[in-house]
């Protein structure tokens, strides 16, 4: 789906820019993205791996980003957790964010990065501030 | 402190040279560092604000690198923790990484990211893979 | 099912067994369980909501047990983090833990935990060290 | 300190009752508190270890009071991590509490789990919804 909203919010967004995302699917409770490798990504040149804080933005932006078709907005991180399952090599990445429980105030979502294979490279879940804004 | 060694470990380091990585203290389970502000890290346009992303990045390295002044290299993450308490605006950051448990097979270290006026912006733990090297 | 076994593990663990817990489903990477309610549970006699920390507890008892049909044993919690969603009342509580990424070193698995109705409670997940013991 | 106010606390709550819980120290943003070991904490006769989730319960409650010489009450969890650091014997069981940051709606507080001889056994964080109660 290239939906000219969601092109939109990446484009007015620096680092979602710089992280090259792109809006595969997005349904309710639901989304999937892709992310363009970038030769910034590297954890050390040694190993060629990228570093897990590029895991952890895309698990915070996917798990946020479910909440964007009930929302219309991204709302405020309240905490994360981010599990590292295996060793992120040179590729894009790729996304997957669901919602665990939508509340009033603050609502609970999940998210987990595959490589182009599939191979499941780190998984997570977030608190965000989900209260009408005043 | 300009040690030569950790001049040279983020400049192996293509995402740590990004964040405009320097070491400023480094003792044993502490760790003092200040990141270089750059345009893309900025969430959205219209506020400015820093990216989670990278605050999250930058307590996984600091709570890393409380590390390596006992073990004298960076360790893989196993999980981490973040929590965010202010909106990042502008401007370097700075982050301190200590150690909480240093354990045999895996240890706890945290962080907190800081602004320039040293407000507190973000903390957050991590649990790493300390065992030794096979 | 009423596998011996796990009656004699949740037996062996006073515990698990002043939790009143019942495995209800062992599958491979998956576990549903009941536990009793008991009034020392209530958290505020003015409510008698179920303090978080039972909650907590279920939730790291499913995810480790998750791993028990995989490795035929209980292993040890790294860390783990719990998400409250709702206020438990007074009943019996289900559990069903999974496993996310079963590695060599340390494994990850969720947990949720639901109400007599069906309702989401609380829901997390760990990490558990399951290297072979020495 | 035996502040009256405390012991009702405790008192009204089955929980925290059967926890054995005394507090020891409760000023602005710390509480020290002792737990009295009873046999249904033991996780495993053979091995006679504090079950886990007893030591996350200490670290809510800890984390959570911690904030209540500011407010005059508990508040809802919305999130906790915790990391096990020992493995924790048979034996009273001290919890330290601090604010990391008090904020209008929510807030994130930590704690320590220390046995009698002071070594840490395990700590934590948690997110707390401080939003006054309508």
């Amino acid at each position: 789906m290239k939906d000219t909203n969601h092109v939109e919010l990446i484009a007015r967004s620096p680092f979602l820019s710089w992280l090259g995302l792109e809006i595969l699917v997005s349904e309710p409770d639901l989304v999937e993205a892709r992310a363009s490798w970038r030769p910034e990504w590297v954890a050390n040149r040694q190993f060629g791996q990228t570093q897990g804080g590029i895991l952890a933005a895309l698990i915070d932006f996917a798990a946020d980003f479910a909440l964007y078709h009930s929302l219309g907005r991204l709302v405020p991180t309240i905490d994360m957790r981010v599990d590292y399952h295996r060793m992120a090599v040179k590729g894009d990445l790729y996304v997957i964010g669901k919602v665990v429980k939508q509340g009033r105030q603050f609502s609970v979502c999940e998210a987990s990065v595959f490589d182009e294979s599939k191979k499941l490279l780190a998984s997570g879940r977030g608190s965000y501030y989900t209260a009408p804004m005043e």
